[in-house]
C-alpha cells in the first residue's frame, strides 16, 4: 500500500531543486510551498537560459495558467531537456478547455511525454478530448466524471493522471487510487492545484511515480485539513497551510493519509 | 438609498466569472480576494487568446499598473468583446499620470467606454487632463480635490467614476455618494486598490453599475475595518482582511455600510 | 559605530519613492515590505516608460530573478538614468552562476555602477568571477567563502557589496561589517533576500551607503528575529515579519541590531 510518510520523508532527504515554469498567479505561492515542504524552487523561463536552467533541475513542473507564445516555447525547451535526461516532468493543463490557444499548446507538450499531468476533472475531460468546456481554474465537472477519461488519457500519454477533487483519483491507466484527504477552503484559496503540481515535481524525484503522485496528494490534502481546523476563512487557511507543510512529519502524513485502492 | 448587502448577495449567488488583466504584483492577491468574496476569478493576457477567453467571462478588470505594449493591445481586445457583448468592463489607471506611455494607452482605453473607473485622487485628476503629477501608486492629492474632475470625467466617459481614499467618492456624472468604511492600514498593504476594481467587476454583472460600485466599496471597506481591528500590523491585516471578505454576510454589510448621498 | 535605528528614522522621514524591476516571484512581497517599513514602492519594467518613471524615482532595485531579454534592457535604462542623477541603485544578481545568459547581463549591469550588490555567498562568488556555481537562489557556500570575494568585488565595482547569510558581511572594500541579525526560518521563506534590496534601496536615499546597507540587513534581521520568536513556521513568519516591520521603532533597532566591525 501507499506510504505516504515513507515519500515524504524521501523527498525531503533530497531537497529537490524544482524548476518551475508556471504562471504569475501561482509564482510567489508555489515557491512558498515548495520552500515549506522542504524543497528548493526556482523560476526560470527565458528561452536564452531555460535549457542551461534545465539541466541543472531534478524535476520541472509546467502551468499553463498564464501563457504566451513566447513562454510555450519555453515550456517545450524544458521539457525536451527533462525528457532526453530522463528526469521528471508534471503538466498542469489550467484552463485547457477554454481556448484554442491552450488546447494546441498542450497538444504540442503531450508529445513530450510528461511524467504526470494533473489537473481538475473539467481540465482533465477537455485533455482528453472529451470537449468539456471549462471556465477557467474551476472544475465544473465532478471528479468521477473524468475517471475513464484519466485512464484513457494514462495509457494513451504514458503519464500518470490524477483529477484533484474532494476526493482525488490518480492513475497510471492500470492500477488506480483515491486520496481523500482536503478540505473544503482548499477551492477558496487561488493556486492551490498549481502549487501541488510543484510538490508532486519534488516528490517524483527518484520515486516511482504512480506512489510519489499520491503521496505527495496525501501530504498536500493532509496539510490542507490541519490548515482548515480552526481557519476563519482563505487568508487564516494560507497561514496555516504552509506551516502545516513545514511541520508535519512523516509519521504524521503515515497516519493521517486517506488513501484506497480504485 | 443603497443597499450593499442586497447587492453582496446578488453578486454570489451568480460565483460570477471574472477576467482580469492585470499587473504582476497584483494578480495573487486580486486572485484569492475575488475568491473568498464569492466569485471566479481568471487571469488571461495573450493577444492569441484574451478575446476568446473574454467572451467567456461575465466581467472584465483592466489594471494598467505593470503595463507594456502586449498587454495594452490585449486589454483593448478584451475590451472590445465586454463592450461588443454589453458586459461590464473597470478600468484602473494605476500611476497614469507617471508617464506619457501610460496617458496614451489609457486615452485609447477610454474609447472603449469602461463601465466603472475607480483610482485614487491623483490618477483620476490626471485621467480627466487635469495634469495631477502621480509618483507611481500613491495619492498625493486628497478625494476632494478629484470630485469635480471625477464628475466632468463620468459624464464625457459615460463611465461611473469612483475615488478611492479615506472616503471615497462615487459619481456617474449626475448622483454621487461618499462611503466611509476603510481602515487605516490599508494603505499599507500593496494592490488593495487593484483588488477592488476586481471586486467591483464582480458586482457590476447584473445589477446597476452606479448603486453596484458602491456597494462593493463599502462591502470591500467594511472588511477592512474588521480586519484592521486587532491587526497589529498590514501582515496580520491582509490574513484578517481575506477573512472578513469570506465571513461578512450581507446583513453585516447592510448594518456596517456608512453610504451617503454626495 | 552604525546607528541603525537613526538610519531607518531618516529613511521613514522621506516615504522613498523605489522603483523596482525585479521577479515576478518576488513583486508582491517586495511591495509589502516597502510599505510595511515606511517606503513608497512602484513596479515598471515597460522600455517605452522605464526611463521616464525611474527619473521620478529616488532609488532603483533591480534583480534579475526571472530574467528576460526585454526585461535586462530595460533594467539598462533605468540604472542608466540613476546613475547619471546620482542617484542609488541597488542589484540583486540572483542564480548567477547557474547560467552563461545571467552572467552576461550582470557583467553590463557592473558596467552600470550599481551603488550596493547584494547576494548570497555563491552569487556573490559567482559575480566576482570566481567560478562558483549556484543552483538557483540557494547559498551553497558559506558566507565566509565568499569575503575574500566580496572585498575584491567592491573594489573593483566601486560598490558596497553584501553577502547574505546567517550572519552577514558587508564592505565597501575597505572597512567591513558583520551583522548577526536574522532567523532560521528567513531562508524557507521565498524572495526575502529579494525584498530586502527594495529595502536598501530605500535606505540608501540621503545616507551614506555603508552605513545605510549596514542598517537596513540590521533592521530586517531584526524583524525577522521578532517574527521567528512564535511563528510555527513560514506561514506565520511572514505575517508577524510584515507587522515587525512595521511596528518596529528606530530605538528598539537601535537596541536590537548587533552590528560589529569586521
Amino acid at each position: 500500500m501507499n506510504d505516504a510518510g515513507h515519500h515524504l520523508h524521501q523527498m525531503r532527504a533530497q531537497t529537490p531543486l524544482v524548476h518551475n515554469i508556471t504562471n504569475y498567479v501561482a509564482m510567489n505561492m508555489m515557491a512558498n510551498v515548495l520552500l515549506a515542504a522542504g524543497a528548493s524552487p526556482a523560476m526560470v523561463h527565458a528561452r536564452e537560459e531555460v535549457a542551461e536552467f534545465a539541466a541543472l533541475a531534478q524535476a520541472l513542473s509546467v502551468n499553463i495558467g498564464t501563457l504566451d507564445p513566447a513562454w510555450a516555447e519555453a515550456m517545450e525547451m524544458a521539457a525536451r531537456v527533462m525528457n532526453d535526461a530522463g528526469r521528471p516532468w508534471v503538466l498542469d493543463p489550467v484552463g485547457v478547455g477554454a481556448t484554442r490557444f491552450r488546447q494546441d499548446v498542450c497538444a504540442r507538450l503531450l508529445t513530450l511525454r510528461p511524467t504526470v499531468i494533473r489537473g481538475n476533472a473539467s481540465e482533465i475531460l477537455a485533455l482528453a478530448g472529451l470537449g468539456a468546456k471549462g471556465r477557467g481554474a474551476d472544475a465544473a465537472d465532478p471528479v468521477e466524471a473524468a475517471e475513464s477519461a484519466a485512464r484513457d488519457l494514462a495509457r494513451r500519454s504514458g503519464a500518470v493522471v490524477a483529477v484533484s477533487g474532494p476526493v482525488d483519483y490518480v492513475t497510471d491507466g492500470a492500477a488506480a487510487f483515491r486520496v481523500a484527504n482536503g478540505h473544503a477552503l482548499m477551492p477558496r484559496v487561488t493556486v492551490m492545484g498549481c502549487s501541488l503540481n510543484g510538490i508532486i515535481a519534488a516528490f517524483l524525484v527518484d520515486q516511482p511515480r504512480l506512489d510519489a503522485t499520491v503521496a505527495a496528494m496525501a501530504y498536500y490534502g493532509l496539510a490542507g485539513e490541519q490548515a482548515g481546523r480552526d481557519a476563519a476563512g482563505p487568508g487564516g487557511f494560507q497561514v496555516r497551510f504552509l506551516d502545516a507543510l513545514y511541520t508535519l512529519t512523516p509519521d504524521e502524513v503515515r497516519a493521517g493519509a486517506r488513501v484506497t485502492r480504485a
